[in-house]
């Protein structure tokens, strides 16, 4: 679930990071290393891994830790969480063995896998939140429509909805090894048959067991042929939690027969298609442990998990620096019972050096056994060995993988190449298999009726139009950049942009009460009378006079639970279509994302309402939706979003 | 003006840009090429420039194009003016000599100029508009504040001011390089002596003769000393042109007297300090040229600049895409006009190929002289060998220099100073003298008055308290992501942000007349009443009811006219004081650029309420400028902006 953490609004994120008094790592076997880990300690001033335990550098390798995909600390986006690079270069020297990315394009992502593996002892696992293509996370990437658009289609077309699943993970995997990552957290096998669910969702690969089962397999053929491994994620099952996301620990009330049924048919597939890592969820299941969530819980890890399910590939945490655990536990304490639970690899614990010197101490003290890590470390190795080229790769070496030949940019053994080689295979972009597939899957999901928007006369005496767009967080909002096809293609059919968001002034309407409260001159002495209304209630429909005149073209870019809105609260849409069409100023409809919302506001519409649903919300989603609406040309005869 | 071609709001972008039909170049003399600048022919599919013509390569080389500095085509922001790879790799393989590069981090231009020169037929001049550090436009590197807070300064201390001044020449000049750039678009010479000036203001070095020149000739200094070309614009002389906006055309209406006194001395004084290039005006200057503007006549640049003020350097045009230019004469007849009238390079021709035809038929036509382009030609030539290094690069190679060793990321020679070496010298950020001078310029230019911020309680039953944010734009704002410092360190301390830009709901007033003209109970019969509403007006104080109860901190990135506000009209923020203070609720106020927004809001403060003023916008400046009203740490405290 580390997706919930990188989602936090920027509330959450406002304490800097401290510069926490550096825990030195400390052991009882303090000569020196052996193995041959330690050839790249000349790269690291502060430990001294030479003088490391054994025990240390074991434990340092079942760490995966996080960071950001930029190269320079500056341009860290959550320094909260991301390690700056002093520290990194730490820790990678002592030992940690993973890395999760985020952030930065895909020719940054390519350097700094490269600089991290350099900087490391050990040949690193390096990781991604890649669920809906290698571009959800790293620009310049392919992007894809999130899993559940082919969940929908499994249920009308089950061997195409395959296909294209194998296929999206054959992309994933692809453009992941491109960059230099060879792990993908993927696919997600939660079933989401809660479509309030406020954190799987439209990430599930389907509603139904036997739909996210085949297609998660699906997934796992694709990208794991392609020399990744993946993670078979939130184990035992996250899509039933409640939307409620002030509970600090989701709890899951079902039965071990009913998890059979629901839960847990998903992972039995990806287990047998092969999946190399299964993810646990931060989640209590009362029926199987009553104290720990699954996480730390040896019923669930190790008993149905290892035991009952037979799983004998890697097991990793959620982010234990999420609040259902932190809250609970120190950050030590947690990487602990993580591994006497039976996981495997520790992932973003709150504070990487305080679990390492934990589990040294709880080694030490005889409360984990040895073997026990050393087993993890097995299995860890075995997964970077089962890699294409992995068994050859020398600890410390970077994977020079290259599927696709630089071809036109250079010709072989030219000093042009040399100069372009570090640009790697999506220096210009994804291959045209990729783009085509990316270009099919927004195809095939797309949703419209009603035909095309009636476009505003361009004259200056004509009225108005307006383009109200909702987003979750305009600020660095990955697909509504200035120039993203929901503006620009509306603005140039004469639609002026109003976009709202979580920090936007309410545009909803104010009952009277509070509007004439102070007055209403405007007048400087009124303010202080206006300003002891009561609180804006935004459940009314929209303020139409703030709004301004003319037709509206309506674009809602949700996910997640569709009946929350922003930070701004509850988002009434049923009633602004009501309000729209009941004025004769609906002119058309936009879904991004959300099927659930899609579907309580179809309904509602008029006939003739052009409208539209994409399961996907980036630009290529946009493009090809719009089109559909009358607004712009669809892909490739437009300005080149799929070349 | 190129700053004004990338300001442009959303709006004016929306045509895709049309996949032209691709110019051939075409040229009488069709024999094969001489002086070995065909030796990477080899890379280019497109055209095949053995082929072209002597005289169709050397108007090639006296183009300059523009490209995004992202590598892949879906990454562009403005794919109407950035050409996409295939077109580049065309027109670069037949001879193209110079690009203008915008967008991607510093990571990312390191690998785009390399990528670019591998693909041209000549060594390039690579640009940017890096007026205020090159982190200004590419991600990762220094960023600096406008120039205008030294011209501030350097009424104060003199000395100090240009020292400061040529720092940032210095820092500008040093990063440049490291990123494969060699021409920085600066110093902008334009003396911003009319405050109102929409399109200069605190680019500029000063706001009198005196201090613009002297600054603008200590930056040329500290940049060409490390190896970069620099750019003395907008000639002759930008900075005291009207506010209106809607002008196609400015007009500067001063006698040739009046430009001695007052625009020309900051152009002088770059000449003196040996800046290799001008670039000119689109202006009317009908004292000089009534037919012409600037950039096309031969008065201004053959008459006033090569030959009154002996210029013999490189003159460059400002983009000849600018409407100013493009909306009287066609793409091709603009860069004939241009070189006439004494140019030597023409920056973003609307349409290139269109461009090079022209000047091609202008010769042929013996409009225009062939020595007169191969003059244009050498002083080209001879810019790049004033380069440090620039004399033994030859043809084609890429310029690696490395004035900061890699250091501790590998030591010398081994595998992974390899790995590491396309990383650059800027792979982990800023050195520490260009973090210390960017730290310093924040400092010494921030203004601060009335102490600190009252913070809220913190209790659950507290009043609410407001962040009330002001920018141009959210969408992609590059000081303002979800993390930026205005925004955490605000929240942190109990400050709800509320965001408005351009595409806001409208914050303000609505007087009863309209609020009141279609009910009040918020039903939907009553929303076509509602509708017809007189249009919103934005000058009324803000609707307090409507933003929520509590103390407000206001925070305004305000740059260029300050009398002017976003997309959404005139921005009353006078009233605005007045009003929160007569309410009580001015919990402080910052303001982010502009000084005339600051100089008109500060008489209006009561005592004691906390403001301050940075003339940066960037995070470090918002970091200063909260610690300064008490809210989070100075930087090297908190979470390492400067490091």
């Amino acid at each position: 679930m580390t997706g919930v953490v990188t989602g936090l609004n920027p509330g959450v994120m406002t304490e800097p990071a401290a510069p926490d008094p550096l825990l030195r790592l400390h052991g009882a076997n303090r000569d020196s290393g052996m193995d041959g880990v330690g050839q790249h300690a000349g790269l690291n001033k502060g430990a001294q891994p030479d003088q490391a335990s054994d025990l240390a550098r074991l434990v340092a390798s079942l760490l995966v830790v996080r960071c950001s995909g930029h190269l320079a600390d500056g341009q860290r986006r959550y320094p909260r969480w991301e390690l700056d690079n002093a520290t990194l270069q730490r820790l990678l020297g002592a030992g940690v063995g993973g890395v999760i990315l985020l952030g930065g394009s895909a020719a940054e992502l390519r350097l700094r896998t490269r600089q991290l593996q350099a900087w490391a002892a050990t040949k690193l696992l390096l990781c991604a939140d890649v669920e809906e293509g290698v571009g959800q996370r790293f620009e310049g990437a392919s992007w894809l429509v999130p899993p559940l658009a082919l969940g929908r289609l499994h249920g009308d077309d089950p061997a195409a909805a395959e296909e294209l699943a194998e296929r999206y993970g054959s992309c994933s995997g692809r453009e992941a090894r491109a960059l230099g990552l060879n792990w993908v957290l993927g696919p997600v096998c939660d079933v989401n048959n809660n479509p309030a669910n406020p954190v799987i969702n439209v990430r599930a690969w389907g509603e139904t067991p036997a739909t996210a089962g085949a297609l998660a397999a699906a997934f796992v053929r694709g990208a794991q042929a392609q020399g990744v491994l993946c993670c078979a994620k939130h184990f035992p099952g996250h899509g039933d939690t409640a939307s409620d996301s002030h509970l600090e620990l989701p709890l899951l009330p079902h039965s071990r027969e009913r998890l059979e049924i629901v839960e847990l048919p998903p992972f039995r597939a990806a287990i047998a298609a092969g999946v190399a890592s299964v993810m646990t969820a931060h989640l209590l299941l009362p029926e199987l442990d009553q104290e720990r969530p699954a996480t730390l819980s040896a019923a669930v890890l190790t008993g149905l998990l290892r035991e009952e399910l037979g799983f004998g590939g890697l097991v990793v945490t959620d982010a234990l620096v999420m609040e259902a655990i932190t809250a609970h536990h120190g950050a030590g304490e947690a990487a602990v019972l993580a591994l006497e639970a039976g996981a495997d690899l520790v992932l973003m614990p709150a504070d990487a050096d305080a679990a390492m010197a934990a589990i040294v101490a709880a080694v030490e003290q005889g409360r984990l056994g040895r073997e026990r890590l050393e087993a993890s470390a097995e299995r860890r190795r075995q997964a970077l060995a089962s890699l294409r080229g992995g068994s050859q790769a020398a600890a410390g070496s970077v994977d020079e993988a290259s599927p696709e030949p630089l071809g036109h940019l250079a010709a072989a053994g030219s000093p042009a190449e040399d100069a372009l080689k570090p640009l790697g295979p999506l220096s210009n972009g994804p291959i045209s298999a990729d783009r085509q597939l990316a270009l099919e899957l927004v195809q095939r999901s797309l949703r419209h009726q009603g035909g095309r928007v009636s476009l505003p006369a361009k004259s200056p005496a004509a009225t108005p139009a307006i383009n109200l767009i909702r987003v979750d967080t305009a600020l660095g909002c990955p697909y509504l950049q200035p120039t993203a096809p929901a503006l620009t293609l509306a603005t140039a059919s004469g639609f002026r942009p109003v976009v709202l968001d979580g920090c936007s002034p309410s545009p909803w309407w104010i009952g009277l009460e509070e509007a004439s409260d102070g007055g209403a001159d405007g007048r400087d002495e009124d303010a202080e009378s206006r300003s002891t209304g009561t609180p804006i209630a935004a459940d009314g429909p929209l303020d139409l006079a703030r709004l301004g005149e003319g037709p509206v073209l309506l674009q809602l870019f949700v996910r997640g639970n569709p009946f929350r809105g922003s930070a701004a609260g509850r988002e009434p849409w049923e009633a602004v279509i009501r309000q729209l069409q009941s004025a004769g100023r609906l002119a058309g409809l936009a879904v991004y994302g959300s099927p659930y919302l899609w579907e309580s506001l179809r309904p509602l519409l008029e006939d003739g309402i052009p409208a539209a649903w994409s399961p996907g919300q980036m630009p290529l989603a946009q493009v090809e939706l719009l089109a559909a609406l009358g607004l712009g040309s669809p892909s490739g005869r437009g300005d080149g979003f799929t070349d």
